[in-house]
């Protein structure tokens, strides 16, 4: 009872903390009046706080006569003060269930702290509310154990991640939220600035430039919980403010920063429940898109990717054929379990194939009474056949689903169907996986602008044995770049930056960039390069996502206290809302 | 040597970590070539990184040609990496004023990681440099040891800070950057919402309105180190984002808050170099205003108001009679050492106390060769001349300076000129002086505007004594309110809250908002302390401005890593710039 968490305030103890070990104690408890009962004249108090519940007995012999009132008539909510003694409850009344289950509190004083009006939805956990509703009350939201058990989770882990931060020499610099537009990212959200008419801030959509001008100036290590903003159209991970462990490091190469960062998770991950082995896998992106058709592969299952090109490549089944002797790939799963599907719920996945690019999904199925079903057997000669269920490693029950495309599409469609196999034969996953994806290529090219764009950032070193590259063969260059995955989800990821202005220039070039517009766009980057900058490197983890993971909850919604409707406003609080036409004329603007 | 700041990069050893006990040791360091100089046919490198510097030995019979070569032709600020032995200085060169000045480092490779041009200035402290320039070459500002050593102590202090509430069980939570006018607040940045046309988001002034709905969601105990937006015209310790330690408590009433922020300060403080001794004065706000005529009272050094009213009331000095006659005060404070100024010395002090308000000045000097010059000693009686000098315990070499004028006038005039004439007069002001400034009245009434405003702000709670006095003398009112105050300074406030909705809508009422606009303005406030708000307060702590006193720097901007301009600007950014026609589009907006 000696805690922190008690001095400073009205009580002397947390709804959470007594236990037999407390009896005959006298103690002062404060929280919200949860659950209240009649019982052989006694009234029972299920009194609530962030730490837990513990049962307070009202005896009209305890208390006075007037607290015996107040006590009879206390609505779900009310905030109470408790005063009374610890006592072991009866045998047949111990709760084994509940952290205090043990004993309850005889009170001899209680008093209402505040009243309530009925709430608008339940405060207990898992209920079925709408979203809005549960935002438009958000304090109402919060106060559900769940709820604050996911801000106390996210509490514990930022604390964490600071304390390994800090210890291993990183020092938390804040950079400017009322920064300038980052040329080439997404859509920025802008601000007037009075005292400069027509002109306006950016929100930074990454403190990627501050604090690669932090390494150039000296700082070595440095580190932000940093909130982001972009104003693209949202999604269930997507909010338009979101918050980010940025992390920079000087005199740095190669694996430096996968390794400071290993290191670190290490430390953090026991500190917030997840047992997780050591050292992590490094899957080289080229093996992630193989095997997985993502680059960040959910590992904690198989159902991998299988390239059946060279296999397939003159089979009777045209589609197959074609796409192989045009340089493109046929590639397949097996979704084991799905074999005895019917062909309408087979045929049914196509629409999940078509979304993700592909023109149709070709399928075989091997049932478990070992009939094989196909509307493509017939192109295959026995050879082939038997090849392919090799290769496979087909068993009664399998499904094999296939993609013959270019070779990105048909990554995307297998990845997404494995995915959903994975969701719909119910495939274990529990517990969380980490792993590296690393070497990242430095380019990819866009057939329809016709232009090379930076897989990772334009700020990325590229490998020292492809520096030559870069002019002529760009699609070859691979690049210091590490995804940090979890569970299928991007957690973060990062470069090694470059550090040489000459080398900058180049790669903006290749990117499409005239020297007037890498002046215009990028000069005080390139002015700091040729400034004695360090070699350097960082990382970026998406703070929400990890919580959201940790949490295990399905949207980063449910461990962000205040986020905003998928329309980017706030029921609570009205966000957005109307300005007056003076606060828009002072900064010389009108609507449309 | 083996410090976790020395792991996964490319040195094993800081510039500022090595001694004798290191000595025969072989070491790796990464730096910038600071002084460079050719000696006797050896080329000596002071070789700096944030830790500090060690100096380089690079023997042309240790290395190899190429690298004494290159050593031949470093420039200011080259980033090296250097390999080599430690060994001792000779006697005679060992240098006692340098955390390595007992070794040095014998290079046996060198390498120029990267070059560098000519810097604009220096990278020294105490440079000349004007402000801008400083702010254009940011990254090179920083490079200076003064700034590193600005942003490391911001960085120890916050993790200080964390580390504190941490232990005492508070929660860090997020609230929205993206949030909503703050009604009756200072100008707001605003930010428009793309799908919400003719909508906008403001930046929040503070999280005043989350931070009391955390506690309603029964988080209990909240803190963040939190970014603030005020969009108001900028002096040296303004900018237009700033950062605060945002805090709040719930079943917290009286003197709780101010108890714990006492202890966490208590905690940190010595970790950041100060010795101050607790438990702290508690000043109430009556007597800060009557002493030293603010509410952030400098409590170094004396020079105390005096209110000597009664004593001048029927004086013939007919200013002085009729200011106290008309309900005003005569105040005066006695400038020690300053009674030899010449008469044109002090005259020019009107001009302090004009542009505080005042009308003029009266004075009186007494010239340590016992002459009395005044133009107003002639209106005196000797009775009067003599108990003026009594209170003022006046001696030879002493400057009375005068103010007649309402309470609040008088006070701004000579809190002025007391902290002129301690700055003119060189008063030791050493150390620093923290204290508490308490119970600040409810209201103020606005002569021009007729009407009641809050002092500290509309969710205070009135002193419990004084809830009867709300409606018909609320000037009367005292305040749950608490400041902190550091040499002179205001670094935080704050208060117990309501957390009745009837008493908040009273205390708004009485602020001239009619039921309407209660609703319309506060009304998810007013829902949420309907619906179970517990008791609660907080405190917010200005975090710049705190940095900037523990670092004794003259303006917040040196404890910034990129501040703004006094127009708002970054000079190294271009930050705010124009921004494309389609972007305004999108928002639905055009430039005036």
């Amino acid at each position: 009872m000696g805690d922190y968490i008690n001095e400073f305030c009205m009580h002397t103890a947390t709804c959470g903390q007594l236990g037999l070990e407390d009896v005959d104690g006298e103690v002062v408890l404060c929280g919200w009046a949860w659950h209240n009962r009649d019982h052989g004249g006694l009234i029972f108090v299920d009194l609530r706080d962030r730490d837990g519940y513990t049962q307070i007995v009202v005896d009209p012999d305890c208390v006075s006569a007037e607290d015996f009132a107040a006590a009879e008539h206390l609505g779900r909510e009310y905030v109470l003060r408790v005063t009374g003694k610890v006592r072991a409850r009866a045998e047949e009344a111990v709760n084994p269930n509940m952290a205090t289950g043990a004993i309850e509190v005889l009170a001899s004083k209680l008093e209402v702290l505040n009243t309530s009006v009925t709430p608008p939805f339940s405060i207990e956990d898992g209920i079925e509310t709408d979203e809005i509703t549960r935002m438009k009350w958000r304090y109402l939201d919060i106060r559900r154990p769940e709820m604050l058990a996911n801000l106390k989770l996210r509490h514990r882990a930022a604390h964490a991640l600071r304390n390994a931060l800090d210890k291993r020499g990183f020092f938390e610099v804040e950079t400017p939220i009322l920064a300038n537009s980052t040329p080439e990212g997404a859509r920025d959200y802008i601000v007037p600035s009075r005292p400069n008419p027509g002109k306006f801030y950016a929100l930074p959509q990454s403190p990627q430039q501050f604090k690669q001008m932090l390494m150039c100036a000296g700082i070595e290590r440095y580190y932000q919980i940093a909130r982001c903003f972009r104003d693209e159209d949202l999604r269930a991970d997507r909010q338009p403010e979101f918050t980010q462990l940025d992390i920079e490091m000087s005199f740095v190469e190669g694996d430096d920063v996968i390794d400071m960062m290993e290191d670190v998770m290490a430390e953090v991950l026991p500190q917030v429940g997840v047992a997780q082995e050591f050292p992590l896998q490094r899957m080289q992106w080229a093996e992630a898109m193989d095997k997985y058709g993502c680059d960040r592969p959910d590992v904690r299952f198989g159902m991998l990717l299988h390239n059946i090109t060279d296999l397939v490549k003159n089979t009777g089944f045209k589609v197959f054929a074609s796409v192989a002797q045009q340089g493109g790939v046929v590639k397949a799963i097996n979704a084991k379990g799905a074999g005895d599907w019917s062909r309408g719920e087979v045929e049914k996945l196509a629409s999940i194939a078509e979304e993700n690019g592909a023109k149709g999904m070709a399928w075989v199925a091997f049932t478990t009474d070992g009939q094989e079903k196909s509307p493509i057997k017939k192109f295959f000669t026995d050879e082939e056949w038997a090849a392919l269920k090799a290769e496979m490693e087909v068993e009664p029950g399998d499904l094999l689903l296939f993609a013959a495309d270019k070779p990105e599409v048909a990554n995307a469609v297998l990845s997404a169907l494995r995915l959903h196999m994975a969701e719909a034969l119910d495939v274990p996953r529990e517990g969380h996986a980490l792993l590296w994806v690393v070497n990242f290529p430095m380019f990819k090219y866009d057939e329809g602008e016709k232009k090379y764009s930076a897989e990772h950032h334009p700020f990325t070193q590229v490998l020292r044995e492809d520096l030559d590259k870069i002019e002529d063969v760009p699609l070859e260059c691979g690049s210091y770049s590490y995804d940090l995955v979890m569970d299928g989800y991007e957690l973060g990821g990062g470069t090694i930056r470059i550090h040489n202005a000459d080398e900058q220039r180049r790669v903006l070039r290749r990117l499409g960039l005239t020297d007037a517009e890498i002046d215009e766009k990028f000069g005080h980057l390139i002015h700091a390069l040729e400034l004695g900058a360090p070699p350097h490197g960082g990382i970026a983890l998406g703070l929400d996502r990890f919580i959201m993971l940790l949490a295990e909850k399905p949207s980063i919604r449910d461990v962000i206290a205040f986020p905003k409707t998928s329309s980017a406003s706030d029921p609570m609080t009205g966000a957005p809302s109307e300005v007056t036409a003076r606060q828009l004329k002072e900064v010389d603007l009108r609507l449309l």
